[in-house]
């Protein structure tokens, strides 16, 4: 089986954001992981194109019916029909969680990745609090090397 | 058509977070609205017992594929089989979101709440940042009769 | 909890399927049921009708993401945003199935259904065989009546 | 893009069912076609060690949560988490469907797969009517090299 890590994050992105993006592909395939993402633009896309030039395998779930809706990166796509419920389906399949800057949709598959208990780590993107104290959960890194490193179980 | 709010927080919650939600949902049934939440116990079961109090109409959305798991103050049970991704169809279901406490499947239901475009108000739940800087998208409600008139759209 | 019996069926329907779905929602209704359906036109808003006549709790699951979408006899409306995917809700919802006339969307839901281990009673739908051999499953009717005291458990 | 075509049918397969769907298998990768199934065994497994054997791409979309519940010869598996619900997705990630044997949830998949406008090629596997008439809908095959050409959109 093609071990797979999940790399969310906003259809727009900003420049660094896409640039981080591209980086956390390239070095998931390079260590030897596929990519699981929302299969569409932004972030999704350049991730997608980072794991292409290192090898890695692309899997797009989509949330239309139409696997031509998929960034031209995407290897495997999986049309769902089932809109932003496909979320949910984009953090189980990977072992880990990356997120990149994202939206409200990034924030609904922090939620579901943590609910599901898994590893997630953060570049740029939301941080959460309770009463003012910042919550426990999401790992945060500074650089795409320390959030692949971190999203493979390393310290 | 009967209208619904939907209620989210989690299983577990404490003695002040439940009578938060009983509150709530007794506001919402006196304002003529129903409740929409996940059927399962805590804020949600809370939430149910207050709206039957005062003659609401409780809908509750279950992960697992058997009503029985609805918890007793449940009218109508929508067993979907389908898990964490129900959440989705929770928050789909309402007009308003109103978010009490709530863990990590919370979070998951506010940031699709949010994507949805739905109005959401929280009675100490999450607060999210972005570089350190407080997020808008939620509402914050000191008490449940501020929450109900803010989810119901007042000011 | 109100009990509920899934009606499924076309979106566009004969007058002849229509009156069958009204009839059949009619009598649900007199016998302490609420129906579930999928919330649109045909046989569907038919069997809505039918139960609102006889004062019954009307539930649609819809594909869409907006209540709107439902037709006027609806009370519960369950927008989804899950496309063809809500057909397993619809019928998961109910204690048991009752499918009048139908294309291939009833025949996904007759699959689930059964599938689900649910009471299933066909009227005017669709047969099944295998090698030339008709197919158990489904309970056939010849009229309204016979179909909801089948669907109820009756024989 | 990696095109694939979806093979359906039970978990539970005859020896005669088992060696169909291996060969559709096999024949779907020597034409350089992924295959999307459900992941489990039976008719899934031995498409998938099918397609294996000729070096094809498997993707298998799992009802449970879990990676490790799919067959051996999956490399690419969607935990979904959604129960039967993932039959939807299993069918609406082919260019075209092969059902091969298969029982009440192959008959969900095949409802979906008509209405979702996929071509949908049956081997052994159920026939329908409406009033005892064959309905359209269903080509069948008598061979798998026949299924997999038909389904390629031969005649």
């Amino acid at each position: 089986m093609i071990r797979l890590v999940s790399v969310i994050g906003g259809s727009e992105a900003t420049p660094s954001e896409e640039a981080l993006a591209e980086e956390v592909g390239r070095l998931l395939a390079e260590a030897g992981f596929g990519i699981a993402c929302g299969g569409r633009g932004g972030v999704m896309a350049a991730a997608c194109r980072g794991a292409k030039s290192a090898g890695g395998l692309t899997v797009g779930i989509l949330p239309g019916v139409s696997p031509e809706d998929a960034n031209p990166w995407v290897d495997v796509a999986i049309p769902t029909g089932m809109g932003e419920a496909r979320n949910v389906l984009v953090v189980s399949s990977g072992d880990a969680v990356i997120a990149i800057g994202g939206e409200y949709g990034t924030l609904s598959e922090i939620g579901f990745a943590l609910k599901l208990g898994k590893r997630v780590v953060g570049l740029s993107t939301w941080q959460f609090c309770r009463d003012g104290i910042p919550a426990a959960g999401v790992i945060y890194a500074s650089s795409p090397s320390e959030a692949v490193r971190l999203a493979l179980g390393g310290t």
